[in-house]
């Protein structure tokens, strides 16, 4: 190979985080910039190229970079645009592949977020070697994506694999993000876990540790902290968050069979609190002809590094 | 191309079709057994290649078929075995692609009754040109056939596309066939129809054509003609089976996003008095991003040759 390097962008609605990878998955040098300073995308462009090109010079990387992967919110691998993301400041279609491009006449590749997560996964991660599998964020939102014989899923335009949005309570659920209501994402993303124990608070009597805080201020993160204290009710809202994962789970199985469904993101580093009871309602929920063949993995990319890491490994397939 | 014809044989729990196929999808010929007849499965296949041969030979197709396709209930495409069908005589695993390769001395390929009808639809029917869509196949059960990217899912042990198995009902749900309950096909299927029927007449208070039948007798045919003959409480039994569809496949759409949703199969016959509370609910519950954008299609096959020509199919690809 040429050229040794790729480049991986994490866009997330906070930061942007960049850095140059080698071939073995090592973040050579990273850096970030604040996604929101810039209303105009121009001006964001602007920033992003020269904070990336000085990275890339310091690192006596100029020249030596294969291709710029990207991970965004509602980014289109297909038409290389990031298309109406809620989360971010520029709305519309924003062309960013070919914005990129043009500054750095080298090839980029954009996706969604958890799709660049399943690539990093799939070319650094637990997913080695594994074909078949589906990638679940549990972040401030629950995103997906699935790997169907060693490929990712795009469907026919580019958006395949919005599982966090697969409705898990028909009637009387929880208002989305997206406008709807029901969809996983309100239930088991950190701010559903948060929502949760607003709700456990409201509707039951027990004492709990979350009872000192404002209702309104809790988050994911003081629940598990108090169910780690020996808090019942905050224990109970993690049973309650694994169980409809593990039966939505279930679900996903009889799709496309996976060896594996692996877990990534924030709360999914809450441990056996999490783990178990998602465990326990995969197995009472699974199809019998696929019962014990899936299984439940965390990510093993490094938190810091997995954003770009993931994003990185797109830009080895990234073609002018 | 040297040989001319495939076979297709389409093995279900009461009879057994087979036939013989050229490029273009015209069935040449075609004849049946009795799948139930024989408790041996020796000395089904033995039945089986008697009556495939004299049909070879009566059509000069001696030489001239270049493969083999099957589709039967619980057929592994990886593994050419049968592997514990309810609905067959025969228990535990059959090798059923190596059985019948032996008796031929042609390449066999065998796959699930669904996939069958994806891959027939795919080469003959609605779907050729599409690169991303699921069969639903609307009949005693609920079974699909997923596309991806041009290809069917199989998923890493060869069972993926269970989707009559998604669960619709995830509290008090109608025990389904496969031992757990609220399961899709437990709703939709023409056996949940007629389930349908019998719990609307016990609740329900109003008038129907229904009530002059024996309860336990009626079937989703019955249903139909009476929708047909203006009867409310039919024409609402198929708007509650559309709406449950209609919700379930906007599920469906968040995970590969297909170009089209094409229905198979008896039940899909119903006409405007299922498409359209369909359509409405698969409209009202898509994601934004995804509204409008997957088709919802009638298979195209012809109800008679369609089994056949599905299996068939398969035989273009099956290799020694």
């Amino acid at each position: 190979m040429s050229k040794p390097y790729v480049v991986g962008i994490d866009i997330g609605g906070t930061n942007t985080v960049f850095g140059i990878v080698d071939a073995r998955g090592n973040v050579i040098a990273s850096s970030s910039i604040k996604t929101a300073k810039h209303s105009k995308i121009e001006d964001y462009i602007d920033e992003l190229s020269t904070e990336l090109d000085r990275l890339i010079v310091a690192n006596d990387a100029k020249d030596k970079v294969h291709g710029i992967g990207v991970g965004a919110p509602n980014a289109n691998y297909f038409t290389g645009m990031i298309e109406d993301a809620p989360n971010l400041p520029w709305g519309g279609k924003i062309p960013l592949a070919d914005m990129l491009s043009e500054k750095f006449g080298i090839p980029v590749t954009i996706t969604n977020d958890a799709n660049a997560a399943a690539i990093g996964e799939m070319t650094y991660g637990v997913a080695r070697g594994l074909k078949d599998f589906i990638m679940i964020t549990l972040g401030t939102g629950v995103g997906s994506g699935i790997v169907i014989n060693g490929q990712l899923v795009y469907g026919h335009d580019g958006f395949a694999g919005e599982l966090g949005h697969v409705v898990v309570k028909r009637n009387n659920g929880r208002i989305c993000g997206c406008g709807r209501s029901g969809c996983l994402e309100a239930y088991c993303s950190a701010t559903g876990v948060a929502r949760t124990a607003r709700e456990f608070l409201e509707i039951r009597t027990e004492p709990s540790l979350l009872r000192n805080l404002h209702i309104e201020d809790i988050t994911s993160k003081d629940v598990y902290d108090a169910a780690v204290a020996g808090d019942m009710l905050a224990k109970e809202i993690f049973e309650y968050t694994g169980k409809i994962l593990g039966e939505t789970f279930a679900d996903f199985i009889n799709f496309s069979s996976p060896e594996a469904i692996i877990l990534f993101g924030g709360l999914s580093k809450s441990g056996d609190l999490l783990m178990n009871p998602i465990r326990e309602a995969m197995t009472r929920n699974t199809l019998t002809c696929f019962k014990g063949k899936t299984r439940l993995l965390l990510s093993e990319l490094k938190e810091s590094d997995a954003a770009v890491l993931g994003a990185s490994a797109l830009g080895w397939e990234a073609k002018n």
